[in-house]
């Protein structure tokens, strides 16, 4: 349980706290929180019937990974943003493609050591192509490939981003949501 | 490209720093990252060789969630130390289960848009049981239940911890490397 709490930094993308904490022996002891709005992230589909169908890949480059790294389209909840919003808005503003219909995959916490962020994963079926309107610091190619060939680059280390292996072998394994 | 850096905060289990980039088409701007040692997990089998193995899972209270969510066993890389010797120290240290045969699965960025943390995922075999010897913030319970128990357990929510679902469901579709 928290008792208290000093907010160290304040940021762009997010906060970092530290955390005062009584933990279940009544021992306290300070944590290390990095505040995060949460985001969503989105697998466009574009034969959503077929047993193995196109998704589109983004390749975007990473300061983190210190290099181009392969993604589904992603990004951060705006203030008061529903995650079906933002996966929407993200989608269209990173591909130019538009969701005819957002359905939810999953949620979950990303690295719940340090940080509160959650991701909404959904998927995107009816596609509808239109512009881009990427932020001034993207820099993405989009890549249509097959769902076996995206599960391909998983298992041999070529798609390293977690939300993107998390997306793709939930939505390989169960499927939309009845 | 990284042309500058700012450290804001140096801790316990992260740093964070800010990072002066250049962009491919020649911009600058600010990034905000956190520095993490990376971590390793594991997948405990018990019964390898089963089309439903049994796994064993831990529940722990996590303030980022604020509340206990389940994972599999996971901990942050000691200074110099490999992420194999990471996985089989931490398996003991929060189970009590030796590892005879640890395997890797796969490496991953957990959330790449702002912490340059990798999670390097295992899976434990031939496991011997000892005593854990659990630090003084971690609260842990563990449950033996079969892969399939588990995998409908992120299927309905259940298990919401990032780490895990790529573990369970990449061991799952893609079993041990050869």
């Amino acid at each position: 349980m928290k008792t208290g709490t000093r907010r160290v930094y304040s940021g762009r993308v997010l906060n970092l706290d530290i955390d005062t904490v009584s933990f279940p022996d009544g021992a306290t002891g300070e944590l290390e929180m990095v505040r995060h709005s949460g985001a969503s992230a989105v697998v466009p589909v574009f034969t959503a019937s077929a047993a193995d169908p196109e998704i589109l890949l983004i390749r975007q480059f990473r300061h983190a990974a210190d290099g181009p790294i392969w993604e589904i389209p992603a990004g951060r909840l705006d203030p008061g943003e529903t995650p079906e919003a933002c996966a929407a808005r993200e989608l269209t503003e990173e591909t130019g493609e538009h969701a005819g219909r957002l359905t939810r995959l999953a949620t979950f916490y990303t690295t719940p050591g340090f940080t509160d962020e959650r991701i909404h994963l959904f998927v995107a079926r009816d596609l509808v192509r239109g512009e881009h309107r990427r932020e001034a610091d993207e820099f993405i190619e989009t890549r249509r490939i097959s769902l076996s060939r995206a599960l391909e680059m998983i298992r041999t280390g070529e798609i390293v981003d977690g939300k993107t292996i998390v997306a793709l072998l939930f939505f390989s394994r169960f499927g939309l949501p009845v």
